[in-house]
């Protein structure tokens, strides 16, 4: 068997992903709206051959606790993600390119259209993280006053999906001849109405763009709970792992491929990349130490709020130097289940308010280490299945960028589990995974019936 | 006085605005989903120093008569208008980039995010046509069986404009300061919630982007209704005229400016553009020449479709060569009324169906000419106040718009008419409009009234 290969992405946020990111001194003001920064980190990803650039996203800025966001300002000024994409495709030429699009909010026509158009522009390299939303601003800004109950939110999700991916199978890939002797621009037969009514969404037409060079654009998803995980195995092609630890990370790699069949997929065609935020240094003690400084930066009021937001429920009242009661943890988590949960079992474990704001990850394993360490511990996650790959959270760029794909990448391409170059030119290329079949075609040689992909 | 200026806009379709472009020789198969051929014909109107280059949109495809629309592509197969003007952004440095988005099936919260991004990413450069939509194919695509009402769409509209122009207004031009030393990336008084509730729309937040370098993306419409131009006189900055006759375009002009004061407006706030399809010839017989080639290419049933499309009823089961019976012009037009207004004056003048179907310009002037002529007939349309300037479309692309950048271009140049160059660098700019001021600054600056930018 060849060695199997690791899958990399990357979310970039303007400054990184460190709350304090902004006050790093590499930290260029005017960043977050300045495209021609966005180029030069994209360039920098593509140099390190990663299988995409993520983008993360929420359709809200924050409206409470301005004071303190000012000091952390994420959610408050970012370009829109797919403008923001399309402009990197022409500053790139293989690196995917992937963004967060909320089901709760965004019609299936307009979605549609615009993933399907990112795919074009780009030959072949757009990837959509499908997420039902997480906090109740983004509702306020669309009508409603709270975010439907999780069921409800993946419901909507599932049925937006199913008619996303109709509208992407309107056309067959042949179906514009441009045949200028017949007078046919495309044969009517190659077009295939939606006629969909459902719980959520009723959509009778036809999606005005041709079938986009990977059928699909890419479909990531990071649902942590169990509606999440099922969706996942259903739909997904890429899943951002939430685990911490290598055993936990097994087991979800395992749960959530084995959940796979039973929906007559593939589970190779579903890749684990587990969320990772990672520091080089010429040793872990240095990289933790500038990881260190950055932590100083961390203004008391701001630790205090990012757990306010997962955990659901505020605990300012709380002193900060003394565990916080377990009857303080909400019965249930509706937003983020992943980060509710690793603060509850913080509370639980028995920390202080102070220790949590301090320990608090948002799901994802901090690393620091030595170029090699670091590789180490990557081949290690791949060989032992707890992962396919990264899904790597840079917590000041450029620097921490850089450092990773200067030092570690060359590591990980000498042993021989990461790309040398692109070999392909799609997303669904680098990261091995089929192109679907458009449900016609299928149809039509299965004698008929269409049937959804899978 | 210094020489009043023309303005030129051009509205691109792939293979240009005539019916049979597709079939043209220069036709390029493929054209519609290959980035690098627009960015070929973006570059091409930049180079003739136009204002802003257009993209006209309906979220559908058509869904009747497809074997007819094979013969006639247009609404079928094309790039999604804002993220084609992203990456032609990045391929272009100056001119202007705008397209159409609907009221009646976009999401307030998204598009102002969208068009802001755009507006950043161009460096100030993006366009917005607001329209309402004028087919049920649309519709039909969101959830509804029909469009509403013409006047229900254009009070949407209207809630819809107030609701994105206040989000662009969330954050002063400078909120965001990047202050490291106090440790604010913002300053949070800068920063103004929307808190609207309407008949239409309930919005309860922030956008979450910087203001944009134009303030907001400069506002284009083309309603040729009294409701229509009552908006745009409230609204707009650039509108489309669709008068053929100097006449009608001058009673045009001085009709919506003149509606402009009572909404505190100055008429020169607002830019009329005549809609022309310009082909230029060595003579005005050798460019009609050219014209009736491709006329010539026109299937029957597509001339007949476009009318039956625009009069808003069926007329196939009519002779071609007899007149059009009065009474079957429907009582009201829904849908574009100057289409339907052209339709109707034809078939009152007693013109036979094949007439119509051949003379029928969807209220745009043909004008086939010598440099020379062109460049006349556009200064006298702009000395006698029928227009500011012209929203070309060109029926067949790249050559009719390759022959205007080279011959006609430099004439109106050395008549004084025209830029040689550009001067600023935001589509504001190249249009004479101002910045609109954000309602906030203007409201403390009044003692505390927070009003409408006009
Ligand atoms: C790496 C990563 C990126 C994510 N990006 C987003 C995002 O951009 N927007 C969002 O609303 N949620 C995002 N999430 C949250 C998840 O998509 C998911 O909505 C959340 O975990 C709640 O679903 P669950 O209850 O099934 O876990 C992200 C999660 C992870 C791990
Ligand atoms: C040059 C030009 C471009 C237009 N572009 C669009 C368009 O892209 N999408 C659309 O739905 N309508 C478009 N229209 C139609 C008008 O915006 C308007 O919706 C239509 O005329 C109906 O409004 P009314 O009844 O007020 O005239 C265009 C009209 C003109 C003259």
């Amino acid at each position: 068997m060849s060695q199997k290969q690791l899958a990399i992405g990357t979310l970039i946020e303007a400054y990184g992903l460190h709350p304090a990111a902004w006050l790093a001194e590499e930290a260029e003001p005017g960043a977050p709206t300045e495209i021609e920064y966005f180029k030069n980190i994209a360039q920098i990803c593509e140099r390190g051959k990663f299988d995409f650039y993520f983008i993360a996203d929420t359709p809200a800025a924050r409206t409470q606790d301005v004071e303190t966001w000012a000091r952390s300002p994420m959610y408050m000024n970012q370009l829109e993600p797919i403008t923001l994409l399309t402009a990197l495709a022409g500053a790139t030429s293989k690196i995917g390119l992937a963004a967060t699009a909320s089901t709760s909010f965004y019609e299936p026509y307009n979605l549609a259209r615009l993933y399907a158009s990112l795919d074009h522009i780009s030959g072949g390299r757009a990837g959509w993280n499908i997420v039902t939303s997480a906090n109740d601003y983004a509702a306020r800004n669309f009508g409603a006053d709270r975010l439907p109950p999780h069921a409800k939110r993946y419901a909507k999700a599932k049925e937006f999906y199913d008619v996303v991916t109709a509208l992407w199978d309107t056309w067959e890939d042949d179906a514009f001849v441009y045949d200028k002797e017949e007078g046919y621009n495309f044969l009517p037969e190659k077009m295939h109405m939606v006629d969909h009514e459902g719980e959520f969404f009723k959509v009778n037409g036809a999606l005005n763009i041709a079938r986009s060079p990977q059928g699909y654009p890419v479909i990531l998803e990071a649902g942590a709970s169990e509606t999440g995980k099922e969706f996942a195995a259903q739909t997904a092609e890429a899943v951002f792992g939430v685990a911490t630890r290598i055993e936990d990370a097994i087991a979800f790699y395992k749960d959530l491929k084995g959940r796979m069949p039973a929906y007559g997929r593939n589970p190779d065609h579903l890749k684990v990349l587990a969320g990772a935020t990672i520091v080089v240094g010429d040793s872990a003690e240095e990289a933790k130490a500038r990881f260190d400084h950055w932590q100083s930066l961390i203004h008391p009021d701001v630790g205090l709020l990012r757990i306010k937001q997962d955990i659901e429920t505020d605990l300012s009242d709380l002193p900060l130097d003394e565990p916080v009661p377990e009857d303080r943890i909400p019965a249930e988590a509706n937003h983020h289940r992943a980060y509710f949960d690793e603060i509850a079992g913080m509370i639980r474990r028995g920390l202080t308010l102070r220790e949590i704001c301090q320990q608090y990850t948002r799901s994802k394993v901090t690393i620091f280490g030595s170029p090699e360490e670091i590789a180490d511990m990557m081949q290690e996650w791949l060989d032992r299945e707890a992962c396919d790959g990264f899904m790597i959270t840079f917590p000041v760029i450029p620097s921490t960028l850089e450092d990773f794909v200067e030092k570690v990448v060359p590591i990980l391409q000498a042993r021989g589990i990461f790309r040398e170059d692109y070999t392909g030119s799609t997303l669904r290329e680098h990261l091995g995974l089929p192109r679907p079949e458009n449900r016609h075609v299928v149809a039509s040689a299965d004698g008929g019936k269409v049937v959804a992909n899978g």
